[in-house]
């Protein structure tokens, strides 16, 4: 499994990755999933991949061969064309592999995210399908995730703004939201890469990688918690109705409300919602 | 969808659930899905449901009439027979319909989620899976979900504590976990059902149903929302590594450190490793 995300702000992006790869439960191994392409004062791109690891180093392999002679990502005037140009080796690859795979009921499952900019130009984020075709975050939905996305999006939703978040702020949402999805998830680890871009840069200047004992990220954590329980302990009381007759356990004055309990609420049957089993714990 | 949560820690339980139900997308009903059997003084049970709503209906409906009559739920005398006789019901249900539901390639999909107190014992906390076997809650894993359960994990994992986490904590909690669960996934909506219970009550006093607009869960939401942002703000500025030669931003001095990034971190290539899909956005 993977967590990459990617955000964009009016102060440039951040991007994140998990660096952890398996193959069943049973082979774990590490691998950077942040691949950097860069003419500074020209272009830069940074992208986030991934689905079968096999896949996506074909698809930087080739990407970089191009880039290498002039051609490809080293020649897009847009981020838009960029985009397109990881979609076109995308489906050269699937070309190459898909039949194969899908001949032992492997998936051809990769993605891509592209963030970066084009000199003249806004920086840009972009989520490439496994089909080849890119979508383009917008200021309504300033960040995109590929992978285990759930457990690390709340965070994200609840903080990041197109115009106000800072690069320093977001740097430390991407952190959280990757910290709390390993937390949940054993096949998303460590070294966690994290790069920030700052508009108009057009170099990559800052870029950290955090492994899992790293001072920095184990302080953010701790106070991270620290401050989430005070958080939790400041929000206003839940006023609870009491049941009438029921015996009160003792409570400050007027922290109660008489809430009527709406024990009518329709019961509309909806036929055969169709759900996911949870997996029984072994 | 659905998603409910259980919460038991020294000082009670804390049990939560949404109300919305769907058939397909077009076909949104609201359904409480909390059901209370009390003997105040002797025995209380709650049992948040999810899966096909017609069957956690015939489940309810069947407990209801033995519980009636003063057998089932009525007589047991611990929460492990409580919910011994919950998955008897869940296997008698799937008796009558699950060959029905396969044949037109539905699956049989209840779950059962029950926290209570038998007089005389401690409160506890069970899942019952859809085969009818269940699951117990412990110190160390003092909380439970069914339904979409991702979105809403990493609040908990960070904050609940079975001996440390008052009742009126976990309550704040739990009302967390759902409303950004709600806010990632429209198929889990209110209103929220919200119930605590304190330790050795023997009856159901704390009872809360809070609507989309209820003034205390948008001041609730609010406030989170604030303390979040304040919180990540707060946090250690992130020590990046700058680029040899790059044009550094300004900062305040001191905030730097020269970090080495790694950039011949092993590649070891994990074979064939299958993820999931993205849904691709319509």
């Amino acid at each position: 499994m993977t967590y990459c995300l990617g955000i964009v702000t009016k102060y440039g992006l951040v991007m994140a990755s998990d660096s952890r790869t398996n193959a069943g439960y049973d082979q774990i191994n590490v691998c950077r999933k942040m691949h950097t392409f860069q003419q500074p004062g020209q272009r830069v791109f940074v992208l986030l991949t991934s689905g079968s690891l096999s896949c996506t180093q074909s698809i930087i392999t080739l990407l970089q061969r191009d880039f290498d002679k002039g051609k490809g990502l080293a020649e897009v005037t847009s981020m838009y064309d960029a985009a397109r140009i990881i979609g076109d080796q995308i489906r050269a690859v699937a070309d190459k592999d898909r039949a194969a795979l899908e001949k032992d009921n492997l998936h051809f499952n990769v993605c891509v995210l592209l963030g970066g900019q084009v000199r003249g130009q806004e920086p840009q984020l972009f989520m490439i399908y496994p089909q080849g075709n890119p979508l383009q975050a917008t200021e309504e939905s300033p960040y995109l995730q590929i992978g285990e996305t759930k457990y690390g999006r709340p965070i994200l939703d609840r903080g990041i703004r197109f115009d106000r978040t800072s690069l320093e702020d977001a740097a430390k949402y991407a952190l959280l939201s990757l910290d709390s999805t390993m937390r949940s998830n054993v096949t998303v680890g460590p070294p966690i890469d994290l790069l920030a871009y700052n508009v108009d840069a057009l170099q990559f200047t800052h870029q950290r990688r955090f492994t899992a004992d790293d001072p920095d990220l184990v302080k953010i954590r701790m106070r991270w918690e620290q401050a989430l329980r005070q958080a939790v302990q400041r929000l206003p009381t839940i006023r609870f109705r009491i049941a009438p007759g029921a015996s009160e356990p003792a409570r400050p004055e007027g922290e109660e409300s008489i809430e009527l309990v709406d024990a009518s609420a329709s019961e509309t049957p909806a036929e055969q919602v169709v759900q996911k089993q949870p997996k029984q714990s072994a």
